[in-house]
């Protein structure tokens, strides 16, 4: 069985032993917030945009990190040296903390940090992926809420499509997946859509790198877009950039991962590599 | 510190001992979902009618109660017996299950009943309370899923409003509170939004009681009614039937309790009398 050390509420421990009472309204009432994000060998690539996003999440839903950020990344990283995985995810996840009468959020939140190996680093390009829809609005869509009922409850249609996402829409209006930012090329423009979607940290250097190759628009996209454009990726942290080849069963392009795609897909693992390099060995240095 | 028994996967334990491994989906995705109702000297009025319904949010979320329903009942009542609170809630809560990458449902899910004295029993009809206004759409209106997120995340702006709940609407349209149905009154007939709602319990009691007092409507409710109605009420499991006085800041008909809702409160009161009468006890007979 897998061992890792964990931190819960001021605590080091083993994963496996790592439990919360019953009365934590993440688990009772779905209030908590989280964030994601890998380590290559010791090292933490965008670490300061993941705090940044986290700290952010939790000022939007009243619920305090109880960590000063400095002291926040000393613990991650001494966890990281203590696991030594070189290639793992860490997860910070937030709850409103043990409620009385399970509900009332109570003045100390319940707050751990894990860290588990990852058997699939990112960065596999591959031969495109399925992805299935959903009609639904995530409430607070720049927050990372816990709440993935709508598309864990969808499991068994995506194994049956042999998708690996959800892509929410809404108004005629697409949005994002469960965990990832999509893209569309259309004519040698690179599309993605805003407002109303997760601000990925992915999506945010894919746009920065994109930006130096071909016109990029931030902008609402509508969902018969998906069935005229050339080409669709989606973008996340444990993804970086995977095309997309069938939606709901209709094909995406030419039903190959797109030239645009991999171009870009290209730059930005060139990108990533790079800062990976410049990044400090956060528990070796 | 309070002793109470609970009920989680097969064991029956003291509640402050009860746990999840963190793993737990409930916890990390929010695949939950729960219902809640009353003993009262050991009997459960509508026990038929909840189960009916947890049973139902089972089967369209995909997560699958792993009791049958006389065992339910027996472990229910079991429960209650071995508690003696006389005055008490009982939340059942389904969760996903441990799942290894913390995002898979795995096919055990994590299943708990909970018991706990109510110290404010139901029936007291007071001064009127005041709401505060969300726009917000549930996600599956129809099942009790975990996700009380919005709401909570508003408590700071719900005390400074003195009010006890949030009232959600969407495009123009009413639909329910946090924990409650909503009913208006307008010139002597009774309203209440439909679809769109949960179907509350007391919610279709009340409705049974009522039409036999005044002309009734299930249908889509327009926020400006909200303004224009003479009398608005909320009802719930463990509020039974409370008037509304105020709503973001507007009074609500002349700022009282009104007399169709004292009327028809009396008339569910009887009626909820009746029927705890009628019901056997469960852990004594």
């Amino acid at each position: 069985m897998l061992y890792a050390l964990c931190y819960i509420n001021n605590r080091f421990l083993p994963f496996n032993e790592a439990k919360l009472h019953i009365s934590d309204l993440g688990l009772q009432r779905g209030y908590g917030i989280f964030d994601y994000f890998l380590e290559m060998d010791g090292k933490v690539p965008f670490l300061e945009d993941y705090l940044d996003r986290f700290y952010r999440s939790g000022v939007l839903t009243g619920l305090d990190v109880p960590l000063e950020r400095e002291m926040l990344k000393e613990k991650i990283l001494w966890l990281l040296g203590q696991n030594g995985f070189r290639n793992s995810g860490i997860k910070l996840v937030l709850t409103g903390g043990y409620s009385e009468d399970l509900y009332t959020p109570p003045s100390d939140p319940n707050f751990m940090i894990l860290n588990l190996p990852v058997t699939h680093p990112p960065g596999e390009f591959g031969e495109g992926v399925k992805l299935i829809l959903l009609d639904y609005v995530r409430y607070m869509p720049e927050v990372k809420t816990t709440f993935y009922f709508p598309s864990i409850a969808l499991f068994p249609r995506m194994k049956a499509a042999g998708a690996i996402e959800v892509l929410y829409h809404h108004s005629g209006l697409i949005s994002e997946t469960t965990r990832a930012n999509i893209f569309l090329v259309k004519e040698g423009r690179l599309v993605t859509p805003s407002p109303g979607v997760l601000r990925g940290i992915t999506r945010m250097h894919v746009l920065n790198v994109a930006k130096q190759l071909l016109p990029v628009e931030e902008r609402e996209v509508r969902l018969e877009e998906l069935w005229e454009c050339d080409e669709v990726f989606i973008t996340g942290t444990s993804k970086h950039l995977i095309p997309v080849v069938e939606i709901e069963g209709r094909q995406i392009g030419d039903g190959k991962p797109g030239e645009w795609t991999k171009v870009i897909s290209g730059k930005f693992e060139d990108f990533y590599m790079q800062v990976i390099s410049e990044t400090p060995a956060g528990f070796s240095g």
